[in-house]
C-alpha cells in the first residue's frame, strides 16, 4: 500500500535511466566500494540521482550496517526547565556526528522508563542518554544492559554506566561560603529526593557544610518528594513548623527555592529580609524572579552536549569503560540573599510557628 | 561488524527452538496473518520469543511496510519556553498511537529548517510537525512538498497545510477589553516578527482594536526582530524615545514583556504604577515574574496533542484536505497591568524622552 502518489526512486529506476546495470549504481554510489567505477559515471550517475529525486532508503541502510544512527533520548519531563537546554546540547552535538535524537518523557514512573527503553530498542537505537536514571535503578540496568548508556546530570551509584554530572559538592560549598559571609549560622535545608544524586550528593554537602557551622538538627531539615515548586511550598511549611529557629533556607533546586519563597510570603515572612533562600541550576528566567534567585550555575547545555560525546565514543568504540565527567559550577549571588537578621525571627513567624505546633 | 556481544534472537532462531518452520512462526507473530496457526502453537511461540529476548526487527518492519511510525518535529528553538509543552503534548499523542518523535532546531534559520527536513526525509519519517514555519515559506513547502504537515502554533498564509493555532484575535480582544475597563485609551504595541503567523496576526489584531479606540499612531508600534527579551527591552526604549504619550504596551508574547518591563525599570519607571505592560502565552513562570505578568493563556500541550492527532489521521488517510484547528484562549489578569495613569507621563519619562529624541 504506498503511501505517497508517486513512488520512491530506486536504484532501479536510476540505472534504467543510464543504462547500466544496477550494481554499478550500487557500487557508484559507495565510497567505501572496492571497485570504484569511473569518474565520468560516478559524475553521470550522481545528476542522474539528483533529477529522480533519489535519497538512500534509511530502513536498508540501517538493516545493512546494523546502525540507525538514532539515539534515544530519556528525561522525567521535558516541560522541567532543566531538561530543554540538556536536549539542546545533546542533539547539536549528535547532529554534527550525522546522528539524531527520539525523545521520551518518563514522568518519573519506573514502569515508563521501562516501557520507553524497551520501545527505543525496538526501534533499534544505538545508545541511550538518559536523564531520569535513579541511583540505584536494577530495572533500568537490566533493560538497558547490552547497548551503550551515558546518564546525564545524575548518575547511578555503582557508575557503571559512562555519565556527565555537576560538581554538587562545590556548589553548596559556596553556598556555604557566600551565607556565612553574610553572617547566617542557622541554615535549613529542603532536600531533594535521595533516590537522585542529585538529590543525594546536594544534601550529604548540605549536612558536610552545616556540621562544621556547629549546628545541624534533623529538624532543620525537609525532605522534598520531587523537584517541584508544590514540593518546597510543603517543605518551607513544615520547616516553619518545626519551632527552630534558622535565618536561611538552602533549597536542592531553584524550583524547591521558587515555592519556598512563596510559602514564606503567604505566611508574612519576607525574603530576604527575614529569611535567606538559595537554589541549584540558575534555570531559565531565575534572574526574573521576585526577588531575583540567588543560586548555582551549572552547565546544562554542556552537560548534554558531553554526554553526546560521550555516548558517541562508545558506539565507535573508543572508550569502552565507563568514562564520568564532573562539569564545574559557579555561585550567582542575587536578591534572594541578603544579611543574617540579628536576633530571633519576628513575631510573625513565632506566632504562625505556635499555631502549626499546636 | 556485530557491534553487541551477543547476536539479537532472529525468527530462525524461535523456529529452531520449537521445531516448526520460520514461516509459522512469521504467520504467529503477525495479526494480520490469513493462515493463522493454532492458539496452542501461537501461546508457545509467543513464550519462547520472550524467553530469547526476540524483538521484530525495526528496520526490517519499515522496509516491508514503508511506514517508519517517526515523526519529525521541527521547532525554532527547545529552549524557548513556548516549545516544550508542544513538544510533549505531541510525544504523548504519538506514543498513544505507537509512532516517535525524532526532534529538531532550526534556531529560526531557514537554510538550517531546508537542512533538518532532508536529514529527517532521508531518515524516513511518516510526516512532519512543523513549530518553526513562515507565513510565505517557499523553501519549505518544496522540501515538504509530498509528504504530511501539520504546522502547530504557525500556519502559512496560504493554508496548504494543516494547522493548529490559536485564537491570536480573540486574546487581543480580551486584552483590550481588559485595559479599557482600567482606563487606559492610549495604547502602544510591541509587536512580533511580521513574518510569523503569530506576528502578523496579533499586530493586525491590535491595529483593529485601537482604531477603535480612535487613537493609533505608526509611533505606537515598535517591531521586534524575533520574540525573546532583548527585542523586547530594543523595542521598549523605541517607544520612550518616540515621544508619544501612552499608559499601556500590548506585546505581542511574554518574553517581550519581560523584556519591556526591565527596560522600563531601568528608566525610573514603574510596571504597572507608571504603565502596564501584557503578554501572551502565559508560559512557565509567568505567574511567579516580578510583577507577575498580566497575560493571555493559550493551550500549548493540547496544540502539540491535537497537531500530533491531524498527523495520524493525515498517515492514516482519515483526512485528504489540510485541516485547521483554532484552540481558544483565556486572559489572565495579574499585577502587570492596572488603572492607568491620570494625566501625563511622570517627569522622569519625558526627561528620558527628550534625551533619547534629540
Amino acid at each position: 500500500m504506498p503511501r505517497r502518489k508517486r513512488a520512491r526512486p530506486t536504484l532501479e529506476d536510476i540505472a534504467r535511466g543510464i543504462g547500466v546495470h544496477v550494481s554499478t549504481i550500487s557500487r557508484a554510489l559507495n565510497p567505501a566500494s572496492t571497485h570504484p567505477v569511473s569518474a565520468e559515471l560516478t559524475e553521470k550517475i550522481a545528476r542522474v540521482s539528483k533529477r529522480l529525486g533519489y535519497r538512500p532508503n534509511a530502513a536498508a541502510v540501517m538493516l545493512k550496517t546494523n546502525r540507525s544512527r538514532t539515539i534515544g533520548v530519556v528525561v522525567p519531563d521535558i516541560t522541567d526547565p532543566v531538561f530543554p537546554p540538556i536536549i539542546r546540547g545533546i542533539e547539536d552535538s549528535l547532529a554534527r556526528h550525522d546522528h539524531i535524537a527520539i525523545l521520551g518523557n518518563t514522568d518519573s514512573d519506573p514502569e515508563r522508563q521501562r516501557q520507553l527503553v524497551e520501545t527505543m530498542r525496538a526501534r533499534g537505537v544505538d545508545g541511550l542518554v538518559v536523564g531520569s536514571v535513579l541511583r540505584h535503578d536494577p530495572e533500568f540496568s537490566r533493560v538497558a544492559a547490552d547497548i551503550p548508556v551515558v546518564t546525564v546530570s545524575r548518575r547511578t551509584d555503582n557508575a557503571r554506566f559512562s555519565s556527565v554530572v555537576h560538581d554538587e559538592d562545590d556548589g553548596l560549598a559556596r553556598i556555604f561560603t557566600h551565607l556565612q559571609s553574610l553572617g547566617h549560622r542557622r541554615i535549613a535545608a529542603i532536600a531533594g529526593p535521595q533516590t537522585l544524586s542529585t538529590g543525594y550528593n546536594r544534601y550529604s554537602s548540605y549536612v558536610r557544610h552545616a556540621e562544621k557551622l556547629g549546628g545541624t538538627s534533623p529538624l532543620l531539615v525537609s525532605f522534598a518528594r520531587s523537584f517541584n515548586e508544590a514540593e518546597g511550598e510543603r517543605c518551607a511549611e513544615e520547616l516553619l513548623s518545626s519551632r527552630q529557629q534558622f535565618t536561611a533556607i538552602v533549597c536542592a533546586n531553584d524550583r524547591l527555592a521558587v515555592g519556598a519563597i512563596a510559602a514564606l510570603r503567604s505566611q508574612g515572612i519576607q525574603c530576604p529580609r527575614d529569611i535567606s533562600v538559595t537554589g541549584f541550576n540558575d534555570m531559565a528566567f531565575a534572574e526574573r524572579l521576585s526577588p531575583a534567585l540567588t543560586t548555582v550555575r551549572v552547565q546544562h547545555y554542556r552537560a548534554g552536549a558531553e554526554a553526546a560525546e560521550l555516548m558517541i565514543d562508545l558506539i565507535e568504540k573508543r572508550t569502552t569503560r565507563p568514562r564520568h565527567l564532573v562539569l564545574p559550577v559557579d555561585l550567582i549571588a542575587r536578591d534572594s540573599s541578603s544579611a543574617a537578621r540579628e536576633g530571633s525571627l519576628p513575631p510573625a513567624i513565632s506566632n504562625k510557628t505556635r499555631k502549626h505546633a499546636s
